[in-house]
């Protein structure tokens, strides 16, 4: 029976629906010590003193500390893996407290209490005096000559600049009667909002201090609170348990390093710091807000002569994941369309605003959104249908990208764009929506995007995994992967099953809880690698293990190894099929022998130089109420090629997850400052409008399975993919319905006001009134 | 730098003289329910009804759960390594709770509540309806036919009968000229009294059970847990945290099965026992109360012609580590004084008692009270000095038993009895106290023992170990040999860094919590065989990982794997010692070389199948009160040949608590049953008099140390070996001094009295009054 590609019941669903699984604050101890931190109140200053004497007057507060306590020690935050290449270290720039404030919400002090109100109390209790200094918000005025600085090392704000060049751009736009579509596109700062908010606990154990945290990315997390405290990265413990979602937001040291200070600073007690929904909005990370700048030029034939894209990624006042992020972003335009004459730039560029960090697409929605606005504009230009247009100059079967070696194996856009077409309906309603009046209108859009499954060669890729025989004959694995909510364990299951040859899934029991002292290291969740990193240390511990097995079973059956497999958890003999004995009777009997006694094990690395293109595409039909601005999304399709599938049950809810995030971004989401103070202005489920199943229509997820060459599963990433080409199609099919196309995301009620008033479809009676 | 052989701080030792060291309730979960246990207050009984209402009407109470609802299962307790014979295995002989009251104290049922008080007062509220039996408490009338039977399946409450014969002892008593010396020993029951209690909780996790518990074994429990709920083995999982002491009560499973059961029938919430001094005297385990009658044939120069033994040992009512205590303890008789013509016998035997398990010594505190008593009479009867007798007869070097296979290499006896006589001034001594008078009057005594060093070749013997490189260059260790007070983890950390090379014992982090479901296998902590079995998979392991890393350090210096080596840390070259390289170097490269990534871990099992004598002996000196009945300890010093020592300021720490326990076992500790009714009536330490170190004069440790060819560090047992002959030396101090030979223990004032009465050294106005 074949152990992956089933729809399994994942291997922690009963206890997540039933309450039982423990997240971090489940296993608090009952005497840890409150943390909360007191956030600047400024967008730009320097703190010039806090008086902490009214908050140490509080019963219940224990300790006071603040930004002139803080070691003198910078230290960065990205999740990345550590180069052992200087030049491609995250930046070091924050300390765990902040002199010089540099975005509303800046972390400045901590009341330590032995209670949540007290803690609580005795944060607001705290006066503060600033210097105040001036500030910037927009990613362009932030690069101007006389701005407001953030960081003394980065000159007019800019984090970094690169840029990729093909050809001769400034040539080829010279070609006789080309068309140019250019165009301004703007997205927005939006927020993870994972269902669990960040929190952690610390304490000292011999010396040395143990961290357990809602993290995605343990091993990762242990280096940097080694950094931030400047003590030997083996003095840190981080321990994983179950966490309720990161989306990339956990995919960076948030809180752990200022609460493994904390328990140094209270002799070694346990302190928690656990981040309220407001907090998590402003003082963990956000989603970049990224400026493009496309120029297209086309031929009447519709083929793309030149192009030019800038991409201007507003960092906020951290360097974070830093240029890394729109790197990725700028680096997809080529690839989705090649064409030989293209100029490409990005810049990263601090700003007053809440750092940004990783974030579900890492770059490619906000690209997605863009390059598709940019493509639908194209297609018009030239009087073509938007989807024909794509099949035209979209990345080719057969394309290869010389950087990360990634090839396009199977004409897989072209078939995820006929399969969505055919579910949607997309011929015979683009023509049944071609010529509407009145109000209410209806319209189909279509955005494709392209993905990469890790991050090599960027940086790192490697993955270990240890894998013990237990005595009734099941398999108990460990990794460095992380299960964050998205099935990942039980992927793992099934894939560890197949790779040894159990009977079931269920026969493997998945160490969900990370444990840098014991886990064997990977680098945790994030770019959408998981599946198939651990692919390639789950396929060869597992043949390890059954080497070990056979091995043993020659001891005890005289038959050669090269003479049994392993099948349905039952040592067989190949010849004849015949069953020799039960992994459990070996299990038993090698642990038990007295002449030779084994506890049979194995463990490996596998050092990943592969990465692997993930495809899709999304078909929104949505109905526009012109005079009331808004938008409803009657249907949307996405169809994904991941490669093979190890449980299509749980790859239809990844991508789910991230249609719904995609329509959020399309419609709805924007974290939104004050522009006279830097001030957030809706840090809250309330006033952020995150987009629900209230909001949504069927979300319909269909896929094309081909099986992934590289990969020891056939599989690549979903994890990301499904949160990429959502809002642009959402965007193409109002454009649809309207004729109007929007460059900014989200559509909500009050651009699309503004943008029918612009385009004369409604009349603004403000407009009238002034005019 | 030698790293073994120093007195290094215990790796745990501020965080356990701090506070901060986390015991099974430390990582309690909040919500946990208690379950308080209902015993029975009859000492053989059967459950007729259990009348529950009262019970459930009181607030908190949220089930009870009574001997009818348990599952139809009988287990084994005993903390004893699986064996695949079926005539190897354990007694399963209880259920999860009982309806036949076997015992004051018998677990019959169960009140689980939201809160302690709750709990407490349901099981107040609980009305029992027995059926009572005629019960048995002596040994010996427990072996009677027509004395009520504990267990259907052994008649005459005989658990076991086994004996030895050497040579033909009926036909050397008939030696002309032989001088006969008799006695009936009898030791009492005496309990653990372990600082902290018994105590576990128990939750499920997907589908699975986890049980936290304060116990030495947690891989054996894993197996007992599974087999007390008939369930799979991989389905337990079994988590070790810090403990407070053990001293064998926890090398047996407890009350783990009842707290695993009790969470699957509370739908896998987190469910507490925790038991209270009261319950871990009655119903945990015991130390065996054996009762032994020696005959000795002695020729006038002193030579022992033959010799028989016969040992009953009181089980109480459940096997648990059964017949292999006495079965020690009769064993240790022909190899301390090897004589050529002997009859051991031993049997051990049900009663309506507490049941006897493990306890620090395993019968040789028993075997060593009886056969040193008896040999000092001996002594006196052929008018020899005590000490002089020994030397005589006792094993000489070279000495090899033949079932354990186990070669006395050294004269260590006669080297341990040389250094404590000198540092006592034994001879000058004995001259002094031969002739006094008086009321008041001193004495020296002696006594010697030996002791094995692993369960090899009853048990298998095997020891598992896993080792990681972190990437500063430190090494974390993990075993299944556990830490529960004695220092385990300091020995494991200098033994670690020796074979590898580090610099100190604290660049290795010791694992100290055990998880089964990721801690290599390795059978726990009993047997005095920790340090000498981890030994063997410590090194090695150790030799693994250093294969690895030189292997590693070969790609990137390019010397060859043989030409290099690691010393304090560094990988150096052999010829000229120059440094190539730290190790935090080496693993920072190996881990995060893109091309060549690699997590440098080794994991190995050692199938120990040797054995190794340890010795020592105990110089005691008192002064008795013969009209006050009281006996003062002056001086107690202890010598013991444990082989090489890892730690020496750890060793001594060892010894010095064995010798409280052994002064305890031999003046004051004894658990008192009522005749009439078999209840206990000194289950707590205000009535049952533990010795402490009020009792204590200085405690004098010192050592020979002989290294142990076998052992990979030289060492051999030293973890119950103190306990064993403290006693006897007191009794024949008090011998020395009164010239009164008691063959009980404690030697307490009513002993003392009663003695002292019938030796006429004083009146008993009682005696007088009724004659």
């Amino acid at each position: 029976m074949n152990k992956v590609g089933q729809s399994e019941v994942r291997v922690d669903g009963y206890d997540k629906a039933t309450g039982r699984t423990k997240y971090y604050e489940d296993r608090m101890p009952a005497d840890a010590l409150y943390v909360r931190i007191k956030h600047a109140e400024k967008a730009h200053a320097i703190v010039k003193s806090i008086d902490t004497a009214a908050a140490l007057a509080i019963p219940g507060v224990v300790k006071v500390l603040t930004c002139f306590d803080v070691p003198d020690i910078t230290f960065p935050t990205a999740g990345h893996p550590w180069s052992m290449d200087p030049g491609h270290q995250d930046v070091a720039d924050r300390k765990l407290l902040n002199t010089h404030v540099r975005y509303w919400g800046d972390d400045i002090a901590v009341v330590i209490a032995d209670n949540e109100v007290a803690a609580m109390q005795g944060v607001r209790a705290l006066t503060v005096e600033y210097e105040e200094l001036p500030f910037v918000l927009d990613v362009q005025k932030a690069m101007e000559d006389g701005a407001p600085q953030l960081h003394e090392r980065f000159p007019n704000n800019i984090l970094k600049h690169t840029s990729n060049r093909f050809g001769d751009y400034q040539s080829a736009i010279k070609e006789e009667g080309l068309i140019k579509v250019e165009g301004w596109y703007e997205t927005p700062t939006v927020q993870h909002c994972h269902i669990e908010n960040h929190g952690c606990y610390a304490y000292e154990e011999n010396g040395r201090i143990v961290v357990v945290s809602s993290t995605q990315i343990p091993h990762i997390i242990r280096r940097v609170v080694g950094q931030a405290l400047g003590r030997p990265w083996g003095d840190i413990r981080v321990i994983k348990p179950y966490i309720g979602g990161g989306f990339g937001n956990k995919q960076d040291a948030l809180y752990e390093p200022l609460c493994a200070w904390c328990t140094t600073q209270m002799g070694g007690r346990c302190v928690r710091i656990d981040c309220s929904r407001e907090e998590t909005f402003v003082s963990n990370r956000v989603r970049h807000a990224i400026r493009f700048h496309i120029v297209t030029w086309l031929r009447h034939d519709g083929t793309i002569a030149a192009r030019k894209v800038e991409c201007f990624s507003n960092q906020g006042a951290y360097a974070s994941h830093g240029h890394s992020i729109v790197a990725k972003a700028m680096g997809s335009f080529h690839q989705h369309y090649p064409c030989p004459n293209m100029e490409e730039d990005s810049y990263t560029v601090f700003t007053n605003k809440p750092a940004a960090g990783a974030m579900r697409g890492y770059g490619m929605p906000q690209a997605s959104f863009a390059d598709e606005s940019n493509i639908d504009e194209c297609a018009h230009a030239v009087g073509m249908d938007p989807m024909e247009f794509r099949r035209l100059n979209i990345m080719p079967k057969g394309y290869k990208d010389n950087f990360s070696g990634n090839v396009n194996y199977y004409d897989t856009y072209r078939e995820c764009m006929k399969k969505g077409a055919e579910i949607i309906d997309y011929e015979r309603k683009m023509k049944e929506y071609q010529h509407q009046s009145g109000p209410v209108r209806r319209g189909i859009g279509l955005a494709t995007f392209w993905y990469n499954t890790a991050v090599y060669p960027i940086s790192l890729e490697t993955s270990s995994n240890r894998m013990l025989l237990n005595l009734d004959g099941t398999v108990t694995m460990q990794c460095g992967e992380t299960e964050i909510g998205q099935g990942a364990d039980t992927a793992y299951a099934q894939m560890t099953a197949q790779a040894i040859g159990l009977k079931s899934y269920k026969d493997v029991h998945v160490v969900s809880c990370q444990d840098t002292d014991i886990t064997p290291t990977g680098l945790g969740a994030y770019a959408s690698r998981q599946t198939y990193v651990a692919g390639f240390s789950i396929k060869q511990t597992a043949e390890q293990l059954k080497e070990k097995i056979l091995s043993y079973a020659c001891e005890v059956t005289r038959q050669a190894v090269a003479n049994m497999d392993i099948t349905d958890g039952n040592i067989i003999r190949k010849g004849d099929g015949q069953v020799l004995m039960s992994l459990k009777e070996l299990a038993m009997t090698a642990q038990y022998n007295p002449v030779h006694s084994e506890h049979i094990t194995a463990e490996s690395t596998y050092t990943i130089r592969n990465n692997a293109y993930s495809f899709g595409c999304t078909f929104a039909e949505v109905e526009v109420d012109i005079e009331m601005c808004k938008t409803k999304l009657l249907r949307i399709v996405n169809v994904h090629d991941c490669g093979n599938l190890i449980n299509p049950a749980l790859a239809e809810a990844q991508v789910h997850g991230g249609m719904s995030m995609a329509i959020g971004y399309g419609l709805s989401e924007q974290l939104i400052f004050d522009e006279k103070t830097g001030r957030p202005l809706n840090n809250n489920l309330l006033d952020y409008k995150l987009s629900t199943f209230m909001d949504h229509p069927n979300l319909e997820a269909y896929f094309i399975e081909n099986p992934e060459p590289t990969s020891p599963f056939g599989t690549k990433a979903l994890g990301e993919p499904p949160a990429c080409s959502g809002a642009p199609a959402i965007r193409n099919a109002i454009l649809n319905a309207t004729g109007v196309a929007i460059n900014q995301n989200p559509i909500n009620p009050h651009v699309l006001f503004a943008q029918f008033s612009k385009a004369g479809l409604i009349n603004d009676p403000w407009q009238e009134k002034e005019g």
